[in-house]
């Protein structure tokens, strides 16, 4: 029971992720301190108040929803139901879509997360795949704010249609717009080539759509290379696609780092190299560090879900807290609602399907 | 006309690349000293004659034949036939086709030279679609003699059936073997998942078959984040994906290069770190180095045909040749067509077909 009633809402996950419960519950209480919120917190009671303990002055803004289980992180996402229906995820996402919170965060199972979310919060009227976003680091050629760029879907789904192709550009395009600031967030569309006759007849049709639509400020392709370039704010792709470009850009980097690791290891004036570096390496570390930016968003459902990463730290789930409340203050799913409801709207078949191209 | 005959004869474009035609005829020129080959050099025979002029000794072991046009590197593909029918590198091809050369190099325009080669050079019997393969470095953590791996097909087709997929599998490892020397070369599935059953029906198939085939040592699923550690030789993927996945890589090695170079602009503790390293560097950018492994093959055909990098210089042709001659002289073709045989042979439809997937 929540003694401090406040503005907003958060249902987050206690015992999801690598660090949980005590990362989770550091990360909260840091955030209660500071954010007009509550806390709704599921997971094992006895646990969680045993961690909360050492934060007594905000300990009136949280709720302990108590689970008896809690989903590992290698589970098999199909399972969950079957296997952990008293889980703090499925829990956490239950209490979301009975409108007791406004928002989900988990560190937990990105697969479960997914699932948990879509099988209790319903999808905005219209879209038919939720897709999954992932946040990631780029040159910011730009020159934006904040240098991160937005990619969807990175795995939620293998492949779609043409049109929730669309709903991915307009909804990754609302929440641009709600967390950065950008009015008309570029938008591009990930392709196997830079014209716009390239990948087929689905992405050529993507292609012709995106660029038609008021609603969206439409780059055009863009390819791999340009990925860690930031020349968009938006990346539309398909699952698959969309899940080789993220591991790859993390493979990539990590390689880079081991090469690092590597040169401090051979020879003393590489080691002396290395040092003499380190403080625009920190610097590299720090702006491609997760944990400043908190969590990716599942979009497509009536509440905002955000994933955080498997090893968050106090500091991300913190992040993530204050994106969640962001989000909900500027109403970011009615804003993607009414892209969709828009582009419904206009945008019917025989008015838009010209090239023969089958949904 | 050629005036001492060798046992090998390859045909050049001579035009095609951004330092075409002096870096060719430079790396051409370069293998006739050391190789058993004579080149049929195909371009403007002025133009080439004035640049073999510096290449006396071996200037009886190349022949000239003229053409009128060269094929930009920005060129559409599918105009080349009408507007560059006398091109350098469509006659190249008709050479080979012709069987007056046992192979193909250029380093001219990718999409065209896969259509040019196409247009006039057979498939392998069996063999529906080309794959263009990619070579790129690894972290090589099987500890192979070379430190690169084959990824294909990076973009000659968007999409492909099941089956085609098999055969981008038979011919990249058939490629591996010849080239490595290693007799069982570790095949891996591009896919969205390490596990068997992730990507959907053809891919769940085609895990599924390349498992059951003992002509492959099947590594399984791999993902983004394994193609840089190198823990397969041959990595088999559709166009769109693989396209995706190479560039991707490009793109995040030039935003390493492009940190070091920003690291060396702005402080003078980071210049100096710099310069303590660059003897790491130039060791990382040698075993990153396009020009020490020649070319990237098209594979499918009845003749090889070696797609160089179009900056291309002298060492990157030279060495282009003598993979060329590695894999003329070990009979790499009649190798990949044995595979694809022994295959359409042993795995005819009814006799695999057992998840349903339709082709």
């Amino acid at each position: 029971m929540i003694s401090k009633p406040r503005t907003y809402r958060l249902a987050v996950d206690g015992m999801g992720g690598d660090n949980a419960p005590k990362a989770i519950v550091q990360g909260v209480c840091k955030a209660c301190e500071a954010g007009d919120i509550n806390i709704l917190l599921t997971g094992d009671q006895e646990v969680l108040e045993a961690e909360l303990e050492a934060y007594p002055k905000v300990r009136k803004y949280i709720e302990i929803v108590h689970t008896s289980q809690a989903i590992p992180m290698d589970a098999k996402p199909k399972e969950i139901f079957d296997k952990y229906p008293d889980s703090s995820m499925i829990k956490a996402a239950e209490i979301v879509a009975a409108g007791q919170a406004e928002a989900l965060i988990s560190a937990g199972n990105t697969g479960a997360l997914i699932l948990a979310s879509a099988q209790s919060i319903p999808r905005i009227k219209g879209v038919h795949r939720t897709g999954l976003a992932a946040v990631y680091p780029t040159r910011n050629e730009l020159d934006r704010e904040d240098i991160f760029s937005l990619m969807l879907d990175v795995g939620a789904n293998v492949s779609v249609d043409r049109d929730h192709m669309i709903h991915f550009a307009l909804m990754g395009n609302a929440y641009s717009q709600k967390v950065t600031g950008i009015e008309k967030p570029l938008v591009g569309l990930l392709n196997m080539g830079s014209e716009s006759n390239k990948g087929g007849p689905k992405y050529i049709e993507v292609n012709r759509i995106l660029e038609s639509l008021p609603l969206i400020n439409f780059y055009g392709n863009i390819e791999g290379s340009d990925l860690m370039k930031g020349i968009v704010d938006v990346v539309v792709t398909e699952g698959f696609q969309g899940n080789i470009a993220i591991k790859t850009i993390e493979g990539v980097a990590e390689a880079a780092m081991g090469l690092g690791r590597l040169a401090f290891q051979k020879k003393l004036i590489w080691r002396l190299g290395m040092i003499m570096l380190s403080g625009g390496i920190r610097k590299v570390k720090k702006i491609s560090d997760y944990q400043e930016y908190g969590g990716a968003p599942i979009l497509g459902l009536e509440k905002l879900v955000l994933k955080c990463h498997g090893r968050s730290t106090p500091r991300a789930i913190n992040n993530a807290i204050k994106l969640a409340i962001k989000c909900v203050r500027d109403d970011l799913v009615a804003n993607m609602r009414d892209s969709i409801n828009a582009f419904e709207r206009e945008y019917t078949r025989p008015d838009y399907d010209q090239t023969g191209y089958q949904n």
